[in-house]
């Protein structure tokens, strides 16, 4: 088996994404594996390339998919500092700016997604606020030159659809959405078939 | 914790349902549980309740389901008699015959639907066709003359029309759905967080 990094796609707007986060690293550790966190937009897979609704919005399965995070968070033992059917925050200033620390300040991006999606779904946050996003970021060890030059550099939309056209060609589409030689893995739901994929019995 | 029945929700369209209907009952009876098997219409709950297209046809999405259905059989170690990808087999007339006999011939009603979901899924065969179904429900132990009257009853589709709609009341969608006590559990691979759910370590 090669020693590939995974691919681990997520979006600031789910929290099922921010569930997988925390697990994501520490289940790749076991099997000798990297991870690299790329953005998605939920809103450009799911309403434009598939034609879906969002999964709130959906009869039957908003509200089954309210239970699975409910079960998921009381398993990791996880409490959320947002109601997941209130309004989620426009994830797009945080993945812009994510995309742009990817690329230009890469040792503290990871750190930077993580304190980000604490903001979001532990602490209940604003993360579409400047101010807000700014102090979360500079607080998780990105220099505020580097946080100032990536929320006013335009490149960082380019970046950002850059990385959302990787994930549609890749054929991630959800969040958490993991890739492993190749292999996709949908949902929080499916990180124990990862973690028996990478031991190597579920092929 | 209680010793209710799970309930088995399933469409015989769904290859999904058909690798979960191959589990269902032993995952069931480690934890003393018997298993209460009621059909379902994604016609009906995906379609028109929920407003998708059907998951073969949703970008990105088919493709996946291709994949995870490739590793769930790999998995089980079950070979299907039938391309996913092709056309599926009206799924009405097994799908009204089974519900006619869980009323009039109850007792052999599941061996009925395990037998329907063999043909279909891993023997390739026309379950939409009268007489290959009339063949395989008689083959799993109904009585010649019960088969004939599910398939002559009129009653048939007023009985599935009941159990579509508890379905979609119970807040069932999809094939496999497996609810316990309340609480939901879609897709053959949620059957794990279901087995440890069962088991008292998941609440």
């Amino acid at each position: 088996m090669s020693g590939l990094p995974l691919t681990f796609w997520f979006d600031f707007i789910s929290p099922f994404g921010y569930l997988a986060s925390l697990r994501i690293d520490a289940l790749a550790a076991r099997h000798g594996r990297e991870v690299d966190w790329r953005p998605l937009l939920l809103g450009v897979t799911v309403l434009k390339v598939m034609g879906l609704p969002p999964v709130p919005q959906t009869p039957l399965k908003g509200d089954y998919a309210m239970r699975q995070l409910a079960r998921h968070a009381r398993r990791q033992g996880v409490t959320l500092g947002r109601d997941p059917r209130a309004a989620p925050p426009n994830p797009l200033p945080a993945a812009r700016l994510f995309a742009w620390l990817r690329v230009h300040a890469p040792d503290e991006s990871k750190a930077a997604a993580q304190a980000i999606y604490a903001a979001a779904w532990r602490d209940g946050l604003p993360i579409d606020d400047p101010e807000t996003l700014r102090a979360v970021v500079t607080d998780a060890g990105v220099t505020q030159q580097a946080v100032a030059a990536g929320l006013a550099d335009p490149a960082a939309g380019d970046l950002l659809r850059a990385e959302v056209s990787a994930a549609v060609a890749a054929g991630a589409f959800g969040s958490p959405f993991v890739i492993a030689d190749g292999e996709p893995f949908f949902g929080v739901d499916n990180l124990e078939l990862l973690d028996e994929w990478l031991a190597g019995c579920g092929h």
